[in-house]
């Protein structure tokens, strides 16, 4: 692994060389991850890989939208010949499911480049499934590179940010972590997933059959439970509809009063008797009132922090990912959390 | 050094020593560090030191006021011979100004025992006192061992949650951190530190004096400005008094309108044009109405957060150090800061 040496304490280092970077997943998140990307001095797009027949073949700065298009980096379909490049990381958006895109991640992993993905179910695999994360834990380590799991959530307002506010606290009793986004402005795709327009018969038939669910509740309350050291010892999780009570209109579609304006899912952590110690509560449906993202800290001392707005889901998530990028190249071999990464901000000016 | 690895991804781990404490420094913020670090199962205090003949050859419970006590530890002024059993860390609470504990420190890390200070100054001290940083480095590495400066402010809510929240910006133009804190319930030494009381005179006096300070803006601004990557070239910090509106009552002292209620400190890091990148503002004075901090970030996305009421200096301080115990012992060799360390939270619980 080549470890690059950013601009640090006020001393300016030379870097002989830009992080070579390969994009693996050329959807919404992806195409959004490779703009940001683009705009960092410090890296060089080498490759992407995408098997969508519409993008295959295409330069990928056209098919991500990029004002400054062409790159000349194209989409191929062949993951294992853009990976022979050896990239020092790869960005990984392909699926939420673990299980899924194992196979990938260990191509990626014996090319012995780094990763950092959107797999949410990546985030703090060790409960929810530990075979995976130590057949990965070991391909890092066969390999010197190291990957990781992240975004904005899972991987940083309901746990990466829960277990850092907990350093100012003295004993803590209970974690809770409450997100409420208004998903008006966001994509159709996600406006659809969440259900919103459906009826709640629909909207129940579509949790039954896994198409509508954020993805990642458990990790984060495994993470926090880890990170705070409660003893948490079994985690549910349960999803309703946000039923809307006044006509909602979008961009894009309308809900009528009555209909599923949005998923509310709630994660809660409980010890062997039954005792709730981490509750983590999403809300996201189109005209959510008041946005925001609140953790609440109980035992010694009480803390409450609030981001009012809450972040934006897809900004915010190709910020964490594109900024854990130094950071994962940093970090010692092997499958990292978002909880061990002293994450930071990758300037666009970082020299590279 | 001593790798102590708690319970972490849900593994227990069987650990088999307790991690080895000396406390140097039982002042008030000692003492309470003191308290704390007796509250963790994985902690053994080994050893104090402080020179006040009112407390030399007394147990430590008892200096610092324990239910619990006598510990069976007993302070001693003798530093060198409390440093040579060799602790995993020392915990340094005497001085603000780094000049003065340079020779404490060296000789901690000369017993091949990592440090964590409350010393200000130390906190991010590459471009505040870059010589003094260096050798400190060296000497660490020397040792094998690592140390760190840290606490509430600086080492928390003015500079790593302001880089930590970062993590989801794709764009920092400016960072700003405003800390609101209502001095009336914490004790009695720090409102007499903070002025409050004093005519403006006499608060412009005791500034001009270098007795009236809260220590430690400048570091923040440079970790900052570092960890954003933003081109400070210079950082500038003012000292004025928050000047009581009305009649203020503590437990302790009076304050009358017209008289010096506390501190209002400013510090800011300009670029070579003389243009504002970072804007750090305290206020701590008795009788602040809104008591809080907030941090907002200017870029894409702009972004806030704030935690109402504010984090407690004195627990806080006392918890931030005590938490950084694990992390330090687990960081590479060497001057680090809390900017690289993935602080947490220290359980209680945690398995010695």
């Amino acid at each position: 692994m080549r470890v690059v040496r950013m601009r640090t304490r006020g001393v300016e280092n030379d870097v002989k060389k830009k992080i070579r970077a390969i994009q693996y997943g050329v959807g919404p998140i992806g195409a959004s991850i490779a703009r940001l990307m683009r705009e960092k001095q410090a890296i060089e797009i080498i490759g992407a890989i995408d098997t969508d027949p519409a993008k295959v073949g295409r330069d990928l700065g056209e098919v991500v939208g990029a004002t400054d298009a062409p790159w000349g980096v194209s989409v191929s379909a062949d993951a294992q010949e853009v990976l022979e490049q050896n990239a020092d990381v790869v960005i990984h958006s392909t699926s939420s499911s673990l299980a899924k895109v194992m196979d990938q991640l260990l191509m990626c992993l014996k090319a012995e480049s780094s990763v950092v993905s959107t797999c949410e179910e990546l985030s703090y695999p060790f409960r929810t499934h530990p075979e995976l994360a130590a057949k990965l834990d070991a391909a890092a380590k066969e390999s010197g590179v190291a990957l990781v799991g992240t975004g904005v959530n899972p991987g940083f307002v309901m746990d990466k940010l829960v277990v850092t506010l907990a350093a100012v606290s003295q004993r803590i009793e209970h974690a809770k972590a409450l997100r409420v986004v208004d998903a008006s402005k966001r994509r159709l795709p996600l406006q659809k997933k969440i259900g919103a327009g459906m009826t709640v018969e629909e909207f129940r038939a579509q949790v039954k059959a896994g198409v509508i669910k954020h993805v990642g509740l458990p990790e984060s309350v495994a993470m926090v439970a880890d990170g705070l050291n409660l003893p948490v010892e079994q985690i549910t999780e349960t999803i309703e509809p946000k039923v809307a009570t006044e006509r909602v209109q979008t961009e894009y579609l309308t809900v009528e009063a009555g209909q599923a304006a949005g998923v509310h899912q709630i994660g809660r952590g409980l010890s062997k008797d039954g005792k709730e110690l981490v509750y983590l509560e999403l809300q996201m449906y189109v005209g959510a009132k008041d946005p925001a993202d609140t953790i609440t800290l109980t035992g010694h001392p009480n803390i409450r922090l609030v981001i009012p707005g809450g972040s934006h889901g897809d900004i915010a998530t190709a910020s964490v990912v594109v900024n854990s990028i130094p950071v994962i190249l940093d970090a010692p071999a092997g499958l990292r959390t978002a909880r061990d990464l002293p994450i930071g901000f990758f300037s666009p000016n970082a020299r590279p």
